[in-house]
């Protein structure tokens, strides 16, 4: 049976190509992010690229069946990394295995080994795309793949603190009973422990969290509160793993989301990780700052006020990640 | 911290309450079920429930922690069968795991001891909720829990064969180049190998599939193609558990789409499992046939025109699962 | 043949009834908000009445012609008011028309003369209702509601300033080339010439306004830009009026997004139109404040900070609308 | 201010452009499209084109007041046609004004002057654009358009009975109690008195009409009744216009559905009015016929079995478009 809708019903036109995403790592991560894009039609084609033949098919295979109730046209798997060609978006969710008795920086090596490996394969066969990494740690790796590919800074990016920064809503709105649509808080940094809430110029509408009053526990949002917040937004990771090994789903919705801002064009604010150069002082390293994402990548990076704290906060996020960079030769 | 959102902020009202969907179960297909229902926002409060508490509370989280990317307002977990109260819906998916050494039967009887455990309760705390069965054997496990329960037959029903309609139509629509919104076949008769694909009502928009002259692949829907392409509807399953070890992301949408149904009052045609009284000669059953769904649950079934074989292959599947129903004692 | 789908089909159960928007009026506003809840899908039915049978009922079926293309499963229109019977949602749009040498004062006593008439009647075959006004000049309008009804606070509100603020968002959106999703600036007040662009809280993801820098065409927010940006959310609706004699697709999305946030239980920051009772010093009014809106209706009041002018702008406004709510008898 | 979303934050790059629509005519029925489009986001960004610079301007300002609440990026308005250039799909809906006295040929013979005005320049602004006419005698003007572009036949089609097929089917749904998306009946020819409803391979779910058995008001679906509802289809342009001067909404609606197809590369099936050769007999005129859409405009026609009373009614539909072609010298 052929394989995919074929266009031979047409006769050959001008007409732009049918978005595509292609998706690499058919895990856990990679096939929530292939289901969310595909549900929320994130773009015409998705492709799932994966070395595991059978794996990669059957994920595709079970998210095409589902395309009847979906705005998405055709979902592919395969082990050829073809399929990538003529991508928009490429996103990689691919990783390395930690191995047991495997230090943190070992397995950083063996990701970036892995980097080493694929991206430039994903570069040839789709150099006008975007590319999002999701791999952890996802700061260095993104730095470390536009070192290797060299392309400009816009065209790769990585997911940075977008899960994060939902959590850091999510958390607030359950402290206020607002939507978390309206809580306009945002988390930067290491996309890890380092991490920062940008609590100085969060809001929920247009009330800054610190005037905001008793929340729904009768708690202020002091230094505590929002301490055991952002606590439990880098903790909650731990949590999710520790209940059902791994995290996922809000993963997918967060690069889903991502995908739509670049794919639609929607010049939307979001915590990527981007290449920061000179800003608030920090240049040189990859990592999370609210930025302006549309169908270009990613754009200007916003300045929010800091305090004093959050800016040493951040200040060594950077170094941290910077020294990891050179730890892995990069 | 509170749970979930407080609704003290307002006095108290005859607002109607927001709509409730609760799944059982937070396996593989349970989560991909509250995710797509999430994604859809098929209704305002999402609940899981399961025994295993951290497994239960991690999915549940890493759903919540994406909503603010979903129209949906709280997903939330819980080992405790309380959580399910006040739902509009509950969807089924928990099922006893396979022993190894044991035989299809004895399976289905460690799921039907299961049900006789959990649905009672289910019934207890959401006495006026629809019921929508996923585990499997789906069609015995519906009829077995119409009588567990002793409820109106409209409230009770499984998803039946709606995943395996939307696999079928998957397939015509790579044959023919048409999008799977204009492909209106339908797979009737047990969730399983005795299922029977209805092609001689069969349309691609407006032309009946015999008709349909070549398909992209120069073949014609011959008997030959038919058959081949109803086999492969059977076969995927197995093709894309041997590949990923489950099945999980299309019957999720497949759910939703039902799940949308119910909650919208849709009155869509779907091919759920429901109890069948003389319909085409077929009684005491529960198996798959197109039905009115709305938010009544499952209404009319309806009586498509049907070959002899068809017929006949319907009047088999319909004695194969009366006959496992007998075996384990209903 | 029957005018609705019958539900007949079957058993009379317990469940919930699908959601129900009513809109008073079938004008160029009546049936641009109708137009827009179908497609949106903010409630399964709506229904349209006005006094012009042959209008309304023509009205109603055009957009029912098109529910094929909607989430939406009826609309109906019809000059009794029985149809609004079990409306979850009230939206009243009717209003006087303008005669000739008619001063605004003899306007808005014709408008409320026409509210003393129909207000009523709406209560009374929908008495559980939330009630959202749009009829101009909508805040006191909203007041001589909530008099005539005698119903608390949250359940007769209305639709205020949240089009201006969707100006507001979309002209500085303009400016910056950010998302209007991610402009979050409100206008308070009066819905007219009195209202009030609330800049000291406003912020472009987490910049304040007044931290920018540069728009895109070189300037500053600095006073003079602020003031320019504020006069043409207040202008653009004349503007719109005389190049085309009336605003109604903006206030169709805008009503539509509140309805949305009323049925969904969304609990979302709009700044509607509510009673407000010793709001920054404000009471015994009815104008426009960020406002959380659930299905319980007007939620609480939120406390932005407010800049003394911005204070003393709120006040004078609300001064000019209790003003004319007691040149009217209120 | 300026006028749209500067794209001048990115360097350039080689990013696909985002979608473009592009609607001749800011009437009635030009704006209910664009109303449509920005809603269900079927573009990034929509353009109004209109001689009168006040109106449209008006009307694209009014529609993008509410893009917030939208997935559109931009909506903006010009009686520049340049303002057309780069569009993805061109939609006309401009039209001559009756003049009193005027019969319908000299109606038809202004509309054609104006096409010989209007299309070459939008030809002229986008020349690899689809063109799709909904400007009524729309067949005629489709035929027209092709003849007076030398476009091939994907490239040029008309709204043709999408909208009347849209009226059937909610008939149908209304008779039936079964949501119109799923009933599966089509109108085909003129898209006016002589067009014809294809009863014989309509369908219900998966039963032809002629099966389905008694409706919910106890009649069948036999010749008297299907005349009725055809005769309904039919007329019921002629109440709408009566009760409100025009028909908009579901004429929005269904060019929106059109538009999506397009945009969206979607293979549907819909009875857009195309160029026939040899189908059914018919060669040498554009009428309406379940045709494939896509990205590339209008595709495959289908050929679905039909009566001889149906093949007469489209003979005929088709000898009249043809003799009124011919009238206006085509």
């Amino acid at each position: 049976m052929p394989e995919s809708h074929a266009k031979s019903l047409y006769p050959a036109t001008s007409a732009g190509h049918p978005s595509k995403i292609a998706i690499i790592g058919a895990g856990a991560v990679g096939t929530a992010v292939a289901y969310a894009c595909a549900m929320r039609g994130d773009a015409r084609s998705i492709v799932l690229q994966d070395i595991n033949k059978a794996k990669v098919e059957a994920e595709a295979l079970d998210i095409a069946h589902g395309i009847q109730f979906t705005p998405t046209g055709s979902v592919e798997g395969s082990d050829d990394v073809e399929i990538v060609s003529g991508a928009d978006l490429v996103i990689v969710t691919a990783g390395a295995k930690q191995k047991p008795g495997q230090s943190r920086l070992e397995l950083a090596e063996s990701t970036v080994a892995l980097m080493r490996n694929i991206v430039p394969s994903l570069q040839r066969v789709a150099p006008d795309a975007r590319f999002m990494f999701i791999t952890n740690p996802v700061d260095v790796v993104t730095y470390v793949a536009l070192k290797l590919t060299g392309l400009p800074r816009n065209q790769v990016f990585g997911s940075g603190t977008v899960l994060d920064t939902s959590r850091l809503r999510y958390l607030v709105s359950l402290q206020t009973g607002v939507a978390t649509q309206n809580i306009h808080a945002y988390v930067a940094g290491e996309h890890g422990d380092s991490e920062v809430a940008l609590w100085s110029s969060a809001e929920i509408g247009n009330v800054p969290v610190r005037h905001w009053g008793p929340t729904l526990s009768g708690r202020l949002f002091d230094a505590e509160l929002r301490s055991e917040i952002a606590q439990e937004v880098i903790q909650s990771a731990y949590k999710i793993i520790e209940g059902k090994g791994a995290t996922n789903y809000a993963i997918g919705l967060a690069a889903s989301n991502i995908a739509g801002a670049v794919l639609r064009d929607e010049s939307r604010v979001l915590t990527i990780s981007t290449l920061l150069e000179d800003w608030e002082g920090i240049s040189d390293v990859c990592m999370a700052a609210p930025t302006i994402v549309g169908r270009p990548g990613a754009g200007r990076v916003l300045n929010p006020p800091l305090t004093l704290a959050e800016r040493d906060g951040l200040t060594a996020s950077a170094q941290r990640l910077r020294q990891v960079a050179r730890d892995l030769g990069f």
